[in-house]
C-alpha cells in the first residue's frame, strides 16, 4: 500500500472516534432472531484482528445462542449476583434493582475464553498472565466497536464463577472464561453509561487519570 | 440523540473496521517532535472512553517523553529483552535480531499504569485482577484504534521487570504497571504484523479461534 492508502480521511478519523465514544455495555436488548452468519463472522474477524502479546492469539469465542444454553447459563450469573449483592453490604438492595445481564434477550450469546497456555515469552516473560488476559481483552474492546458501528449492542458479563462457569463449558485444562458477551439489536444506546444513567457510579475527568512524572530524572 | 443520529453510515461503519484491520503494533518510529497538546489529549480522551467493570476506570497515564525519561527505561526493557532471549532458548539468537520497542525514536512515550485496587466489587467479585487488567486494556485498544486513524503508530512494550518499573516511576503503593507505550509518526504502517512480517509466528484462521459448543445441553 501507498502511504496515501494507509492515510484516513478526515470522515474516516471521525467515525473511529464517534464508534469509540458512543460504545455503550448494554443489558437491554430487543429479543431477535441470531445474526446473519457474515454478520456475526465480520465481528468475529474483527476481534482476532487485534493485537497480542507475541502474536499468542489466546483468545477463543463459544456460540451459546440456542436457548437451551441460556437457561443453563442464566443460574450460574444470578448465584453471582446474589453473591455480589452480598458482598456489597448496604449498596447490595440498591445493586439488586440494576439490570446486570442479557443473557436470554440477546440475539447471540457468545464466550470468550482464554486458551490453556502455550508458552509463549515473547512480552510476557515477566507478565504472563496479565499480557494473556490483555489481549483477549483487546479482542473484546475490537468486537465492541465493530458491533456498535454495525448498530448492534453488547455486555460483557463477568459475574459467574469461573470455575463453575469452565466445568459446565467444558472447556479444556488450563482454559479460563473471561465473560459472556451478549450481543444484538438493542431497545437504546444508553446516552450515557448505564451505571452513570442509573447513579450507581459516575465517570471521572480526564485529569484524574494523568499521573505525575517524578521529577528526579528530569 | 434520536435512532438514526445513533446510527453509522456504511462508509462510517467501514472506517472502523478499516481501523481495526490496518492498526499494527509498530516498533519503527521516525524520530519527531512532541506530539501537539490537542492531539494527545485526543487520544487519551478515547483511551478514557473504555468500558470497565463497575465503571472503576482502573487505567491511569504517566507521560514520559522528556529524553532523561526515555535513557533511564531503556536499559530496564534491554534487561528483560537479554533474560527473554536466555528463556526462549535456540530461538533466543533470532529473537535478538527483532526490533521490540522504539522508545528511543517515538513522539511520545507513555506508561499506562493500572491504579491501586480501590475495592470495587460490582463484576469482578470472582475476577478481581483479571477485570482490572482486562478495562486497562480496553482503554489501550481505543487508544490504538483512535492513533491508527490519526495517522500515528503505537507500541506496546511489556518487557520489563513490573517491581523494577513501578519503583522508578515510583508509583504508589498497589499500583502496577501494564506498559510503555510508543506512540508516534511511523516509518511505514506494517502490511502484517511485524512479527508475521518477520517470519517469527503466523496469525491463525478465524475458524481456529471457534470453539465448539459442548452438545449436551442442545
Amino acid at each position: 500500500m501507498t502511504d496515501a492508502q494507509h492515510r484516513f480521511t478526515d470522515a474516516e478519523r471521525d467515525a473511529v472516534y464517534r464508534a469509540i465514544e458512543l460504545r455503550r455495555d448494554v443489558r437491554h436488548f430487543t429479543p431477535s432472531p441470531p445474526l446473519p452468519d457474515g454478520q456475526l463472522e465480520r465481528l468475529l474477524q474483527a476481534a482476532h484482528q487485534a493485537p497480542s502479546v507475541g502474536l499468542m492469539q489466546p483468545w477463543r469465542f463459544m456460540r451459546l445462542s440456542v436457548p437451551a444454553w441460556r437457561e443453563r447459563l442464566v443460574p450460574l450469573v444470578e448465584a453471582e449476583r446474589l453473591r455480589t449483592a452480598e458482598a456489597l453490604g448496604e449498596r447490595g438492595a440498591t445493586f439488586m434493582q440494576l439490570k446486570v445481564e442479557g443473557l436470554r434477550d440477546c440475539a447471540e450469546l457468545l464466550a470468550v475464553v482464554l486458551a490453556p497456555d502455550d508458552g509463549t515469552v515473547f512480552g510476557r516473560r515477566s507478565l504472563p498472565r496479565e499480557m494473556a488476559w490483555c489481549s483477549a481483552a483487546c479482542a473484546v474492546q475490537n468486537l465492541w466497536l465493530a458491533a456498535r458501528a454495525e448498530h448492534l449492542g453488547m455486555g460483557w458479563v463477568s459475574m459467574f464463577d469461573p470455575v463453575e462457569l469452565a466445568r459446565v463449558l467444558r472447556l479444556p485444562t488450563g482454559s479460563e472464561p473471561l465473560g459472556l458477551l451478549c450481543l444484538g439489536p438493542v431497545d437504546r444506546f444508553y446516552d450515557q453509561p448505564m451505571l452513570e444513567e442509573t447513579g450507581w457510579r459516575h465517570r471521572r475527568p480526564l485529569n484524574d487519570m494523568l499521573m505525575e512524572t517524578p521529577r528526579d530524572a528530569d
